[in-house]
């Protein structure tokens, strides 16, 4: 069994956008029981992570950490030509993932209690995001 | 050929962990020659990685690298209900991997001769993790 | 549908070297239509990034960025064996993948239009580096 789905995902500028029941979805409509589902994001300016679901404070402060670890606007980054983001964006993806495999057990993405699938806008402004999930099992 | 496999992996808090032969066994048992196999830590706090499994000393380095570069306890954090290590976890496991996928090769993973598989502890207190192996191929 | 492939890639130390076409190549030679390709790097001191792939400015922060963050030859990495970018090497291949996993539609890596696939050396000296392509699908 095989399945591709391209979704289309709208941001708001920098931040965590929650996509697990997108995915969820197309995996349920896949209609597999067991297998992987892999969700690949096609920019290179926003990115994908699993974290922490519960309380939104978690997202705040990796949204903080990250802005300290690869500050905007900074002299020693040339690549400026979108803006003080524009380099910023491009290694906040690098260090994080464009593609996450997740485990399908009873037809379900087999995420922990706390795991939720997170699109991470690492631009200011908004954008229209291509993401696409391929499942493939039994 | 599809074969789907849960481990538990008991740490005794941060730090690293070999998993290699666990999974190899996984895949040794699922009886495929080649394909993929993919492992993934059901966790927020705990993450995956592929590191040099010669020398101690690396993965102490490692150890060292990342608690100065997410130190616990740090004001500027909020998350910290569960401790000090809380959010830094969080933030440790965003950075490195909740899944690795790995070529199937005549049966076995095909691993760098210095790459061993490695289950990452980033809370301080010992855990039970869930660890799930599928297995896809022929 | 499965195939692997293995590759080796020669280095001249560190930097980035694009490999989109020889995976894509792999993929046409492959003969799906449908599915998922998977590029594996068989070593701890390199390792594999999606990036833009129009302005080499890109990879020339990127690189300024990592030597920043995982300096060579601080006192507090003892593990230098071969050299005071050793114990960076494998630090920098943590923090970034050792696989990538890419959709493939229409008989091609559905790259969006500005991720190219990069082999990162981040020894100093050249390497021969083994990069095994698995490819599954319809």
């Amino acid at each position: 069994m095989l399945s591709q789905t391209t979704l289309t995902i709208h941001t708001q500028g920098r931040g965590t956008y929650e996509v697990t029941d997108r995915v969820q979805a197309v995996v349920r409509a896949a209609g597999l029981k067991t297998g992987l589902a892999h969700a690949f994001i096609h920019h290179t300016s926003a990115s994908l992570i699993l974290c922490e679901n519960a309380d939104p404070t978690v997202r705040h402060d990796l949204e903080t950490f990250m802005a300290r670890l690869v500050p905007d606007g900074v002299a020693w980054l040339e690549h400026n030509d979108e803006g003080p983001d524009d380099m910023p964006a491009h290694i906040r993806t690098v260090l994080t993932q464009s593609s996450l495999t997740i485990p399908v057990t009873e037809g379900r993405c087999a995420l922990g209690t706390w795991q939720g699938i997170y699109l991470w806008e690492h631009r200011h402004a908004g954008h229209r995001r291509r993401l696409t999930v391929t499942v493939q099992g039994e």
